[in-house]
């Protein structure tokens, strides 16, 4: 029998090719995308565009990286809704929290009150992010050839991008360089969320001894989520941003970016990649 | 003088270069991002990450995007929040509509209540939207050599890009394929919104004479902005999600993936391309 969530990661469909000047049908492989509803305790959340696929680890690193819950014990239940007929429904989760009341209600006015009179700018988000974000614990040393050989380990493992050209990636390896898990969305932050909440199903948070990779760029959106889950070294094949950059000095994070087979840049705390 | 705005988009900071089993000092310069706060009639509406510079366009071109206000006129009064000390804020921008406020209201409840009794799913979404968008007008033709000399053509004009790498892009082109603006922002749906607020600005919405090109990827709610704006042709330089097509089947517009110097593939209503 066929995983209907497994059919959902990929749809076929014909297309047109123009190529030397003709055109020709062809069957074309397509990233699946849906949008998914996260309740908490019935109550409508948020709605996140994302491959179908590992939702409950979704939602879960999705909220333990924004700060709305602190472990694993509070996200308490994680289900799906039943439609009328009776049947989950395959795009709606509700989450019953095990947070008390004034507590979720103080962390939501915190992670929505980013700005204030004194206006909004990198520096208040990144202030905002710090106050609740221990830095990276423990002292890591990794190779710079451990750095240099995640590239080519998270390419083989990306089946749905080499299927479809279009999708995003997020992997986690140890120090050593082995591959723990790899998640893929169309949405790369839904794929780091992914990680985050298959490290909180394993028990493994704050993820200490680990390193976390990303395909594409580093915004300041992902280095927070890896910053709140306690990563010390996040690499990305491609460039970060200015915030991104500015967050994860002061964050302790160390980061990674244009890493490819040979070479790679170290935009912040150095010290933790020698030979 | 400089321009502060100009300064924002490139950042450059010092990086350590591994290459060939070394490390060496390198200056990089990185995309700027900062968070942009806007603000409907004084109060918080959302916060989104983006390169400054073009921020008016952004929130005008984001806004009518989503189906917040239906056309140039309703955009009202764009202006910057002025800090304590009476200088401009950078970061917030505060929007004076020119929609009554039943309607309004009307609007933010249709937008946030895509799911109802009946579930949640894309074909929900996309009925959410095909609601309130029309198909693009007119008769449209494009050669595909036209198609074809779009990938250079924005890739020529991608400055921050070139010089960061870190940063997606949205070009406007005519149907003679001559570019008529181009932004860049590290969020692709932000490259987007810019475009369609300056389109917004010029007069010129519906699009219905124009091809819109991103780089990267295609997802939904890329589709959904360009249907919004009424653009017949939405091209991409890499793949496009299942969701994205299914949209785009539906809303009416020409979805093209892949689109590279040689070879691209038309995925819904190929008729608009045509030797």
């Amino acid at each position: 029998m066929k995983n209907p969530i497994d059919d959902d990661r990929i749809a076929r469909v014909n297309a047109l090719k123009w190529s030397g000047g003709r055109a020709a049908r062809s069957e074309e492989c397509l990233a699946g995308e849906e949008p998914l509803e996260i309740r908490l305790g019935g109550r409508r959340f948020t709605l996140t565009m994302r491959t179908p696929g590992n939702d409950e680890e979704l939602v879960a690193g999705f909220l333990f990286a924004e700060g709305f819950v602190a472990s694993a014990h509070e996200l308490g239940e994680i289900r799906r809704v039943r439609g009328s007929d009776g049947k989950p429904e395959l795009n709606i989760i509700d989450v019953v929290l095990e947070v008390p009341a004034d507590a979720l209600r103080e962390r939501l006015k915190r992670n929505f009150a980013i700005s204030s009179s004194c206006g909004i700018c990198g520096k208040t988000s990144i202030e905002s992010i710090t106050r609740r974000v221990a830095p990276p614990k423990g002292e890591v040393r990794v190779k710079p050839e451990t750095i240099l050989s995640l590239a080519a380990a998270m390419r083989s493992e990306q089946k749905i991008f080499a299927a479809t050209g279009g999708l995003h990636a997020a992997a986690l390896f140890d120090l050593a360089g082995k591959i723990a898990a790899l998640r893929e969305d169309v949405g790369r932050h839904n794929a780091v969320d992914k990680i985050i909440g298959w490290a909180l199903a394993a028990g493994i948070v704050p993820l200490s001894d680990h390193i976390l990779m990303v395909s594409g760029r580093l915004s300041f959106e992902l280095v927070q989520k890896a910053a709140a889950a306690g990563v010390p070294i996040l690499a990305a094949v491609s460039a970060p941003s200015s915030l991104a950059v500015a967050l994860a000095e002061e964050a302790g994070t160390t980061i990674i970016g244009f890493l490819r087979d040979a070479t790679f840049n170290i935009y912040t705390h150095p010290e933790r990649i020698a030979p």
